[in-house]
């Protein structure tokens, strides 16, 4: 007896898995009812790290999700393609689904979910976020009580570790990202890490979870910390901020939680980086950790903290699922007549609406910018008063040494609409004192 | 339709409870097919915050626990009995059971999981630990791929109130304490959380679930926070740490976890008051928030951080392990055969061994100790050989001012056997140049 499992791919992540199932003396009992029978790898020739039997590994990937001998594929492949299109094969072959790949279900998800429900299989992702957090499983099952208020989380390690080496030893971003290359923490072709498009994926598939619809990622406000330096660290260090790249979800305001409704109106999920109070508690999340701040009525606040991604973590991640599995197909709780699958309701996932996402230009928040201006008498006073035309109200304005012959001013407004102050900028800067904005980031 | 609650005690969780039954919307959707139908309460005549209909109050516990209708039984009350005896008769019918009692689980979770498993029904006990933050649910499903090493955790809400407020204000602990009191976070016989009870129940129920064997809780080492001064306070902050009592369980060191069982040979349990390292995660749990740090293979650190009590948080959890039981009891997991129930493998308890802990004399860590000395000269060198003649070795030994003819004299020790420590501490006692030691506590 026991569960059978194709694994697709034995890169970090499936070396991880394959490592947990050779040695699973002192884990759960249930791994020891599960056995992985089939690898899927691009080369049979590959060198590998871990010994697995050679008769194990196939190139042939449709041959795994087409084996009838096989119960659970385990995707961790990553890519959107043949990924996707092997996934959905495997829940048309009646396989559950363990998948690492945060990329496809953020794109494919509505797809590959609805076509789980009508499989009556489950598709489980607990390891396409923040890596060996358990993350998913909070939002499916320990936070039912809850209207879950915000998601706020640090859900890109490569971008994290990349902020802290800036703000630690004062290197710039170019250089911090060559070394973060070196040592394996970025990808050669870094976008989807520096652009936010990772934690993009990221934030709309826990918003999916937490508000209970469906996230059209093309709607996710994504930016990067490209333009983030090391000026900016420093002037927000002085003001009492870090900056670090924040995914977000959270419901509007004016979006009455107590509404007579369980289907939030409007939603902002948004990413970027952010000044973020020094005595918050992401502040002090570092290097390569990944946290997630979750805010609920009536639980308050909660966060969890761990490593977001690597081979140990991810794979802890991927054998939860496969454990959860196994103990629902265990208990028969899966039942073999596929009229009437008896899916275990808080592992499914059957979202149909799409939640509405609000605009950028609606978003009310604080911003920081910094101005290089003409060393001009009276600046100040003319930045003030076109804010003050929008609107935007300012909580501090420092200006700094003259440089090269430009002077450095740097604002902290209070709560603005964005739309406001992206007018007051356009404004600003067409004034003749004005040199640049090298930035404009938004603050906690 | 709909599954039918018995809630035992309507005090602060009975009506966190409640509200959240009372207003559904925007929870999850499980919750509208529970309904809460009788609630055990001291007094019919009690003034309450909410209104619940009159006719669901009864007095009669007794009639809960029997009351064929009741499919679950939420016990929170508090208090050993007749909660024990609430508990294990709500069992004897076949009744679920969900329960936020430390204090009956810690010490008779063997005699009630035992008659659980007989019966075929759940007791679940995610509000017993840490308020609203999901402790339980990760140690029994989400981190079942790894092999635990060490729980470290700030477990008792008060206790960690009183000291962030002397590590702030300086404040002695007695004042800070009928603070404490004042405000509602500290009982009026505060024993059970200063002595550091509260806390030593709760890692005991941890340990049990982290590492899969009961604990005897005669054998965890519960040292309290009385003896913390705000002269230890501020030594510690300038020897770069801050005082937290902290609940730890770990493997003792020997105890191989590659080895061939799955059963720990030793580990460690104990509550103390604990220098930690200013840079270590859980320095910067302040107030009443709790955490929990987990040591794993292959996940490494994972840390979870929230409020540890309070109606909102503790109703949350308590609620989540309803919404559990129903997804269960909906898809028919729990069958009504009694002879053949089908139970959910990770959400029963079933330890039958007891874990072997080591005796404390047998730990190795390092210590903070401070003496109050007669001015006399050579005292240092007089400590040191002691220490030394008893294999302790010193990192640091700093002599304050002379103050009343006294001087301090404050020493921290490399990792040394608590044994060894105790034996050089007997001796240092006796010296004629010694006044007194004020206080000896563990360094992480």
């Amino acid at each position: 007896m026991g569960f059978k499992i194709g694994l697709l791919g034995l890169g970090t992540v499936g070396t991880g898995v394959s490592e947990v199932f050779a040695n699973p003396l002192g884990r759960h009992p249930l791994l020891q009812e599960m056995k992985i029978v089939k690898v899927g790898v691009r080369s049979l020739e590959k060198i590998r790290s871990l010994s697995l039997p050679p008769a194990l590994l196939i190139t042939d990937l449709e041959a795994i999700v087409h084996d009838p001998a096989i119960d659970i594929v385990v995707e961790v492949m990553g890519g959107l393609e043949p990924a996707r299109s092997l996934i959905l094969a495997a829940i048309a072959q009646g396989k559950h689904v363990v998948t690492a790949n945060k990329a496809v279900i953020a794109r494919h998800g509505a797809e590959i979910f609805a076509a789980a429900t009508q499989a009556g299989v489950y598709v489980m992702i607990e390891a396409a976020v923040a890596g060996g957090i358990p993350v998913i499983q909070p939002l499916k099952e320990s936070l039912g009580a809850n209207r879950i208020h915000t998601l706020m989380g640090i859900l890109n390690g490569t971008t994290n570790y990349i902020l802290t080496q800036m703000q630690q030893s004062g290197a710039a971003f170019t250089d911090v990202l060559a070394e973060a290359q070196q040592l394996g923490y970025a990808e050669a072709d870094p976008t989807a890490d520096v652009d936010g498009l990772d934690a993009g994926d990221k934030i709309a598939i826990l918003a999916a979870l937490a508000f209970g619809g469906r996230i059209d990622l093309e709607q996710v406000h994504r930016e990067g910390i490209r333009q983030v330096s090391v000026a900016d660290i420093n002037y927000a260090r002085n003001l009492g901020f870090v900056i670090k790249l924040l995914a977000i979800a959270k419901l509007s305001p004016g979006t009455s939680t107590t509404a007579d409704t369980s289907f939030p109106s409007q939603l902002e999920v948004r990413v970027h980086p952010t000044l973020v109070p020094l005595e918050h508690p992401l502040a002090s999340v570092n290097d390569v950790f990944n946290a997630l701040l979750i805010e609920a009525d009536p639980l308050g606040q909660v966060m969890f903290l761990g490593p977001g991604a690597g081979a140990g973590p991810t794979a802890s991640a991927v054998v939860a699922d496969l454990i959860n599995i196994a103990a629902l197909l265990k208990t028969g709780l899966v039942a073999n007549d596929p009229e009437t699958p008896r899916i275990h309701p808080l592992l499914a996932c059957s979202h149909e609406q799409y939640c509405t996402i609000a605009p950028m230009a609606n978003l009310v928040t604080r911003f920081y910018a910094r101005f290089l201006t003409k060393d001009h008498p009276g600046v100040i006073g003319k930045l003030g008063t076109v804010f003050g035309d929008h609107g935007v109200s300012l909580e501090s304005v420092v200006q700094t040494g003259v440089k090269a012959g430009l002077a450095e001013i740097v604002v902290v407004t209070h709560h603005v609409q964005e739309g406001n102050f992206h007018h007051a900028l356009s404004e600003i800067r067409s004034l003749a004192a004005i040199d640049s904005i090298p930035s404009m980031l938004r603050v906690l």
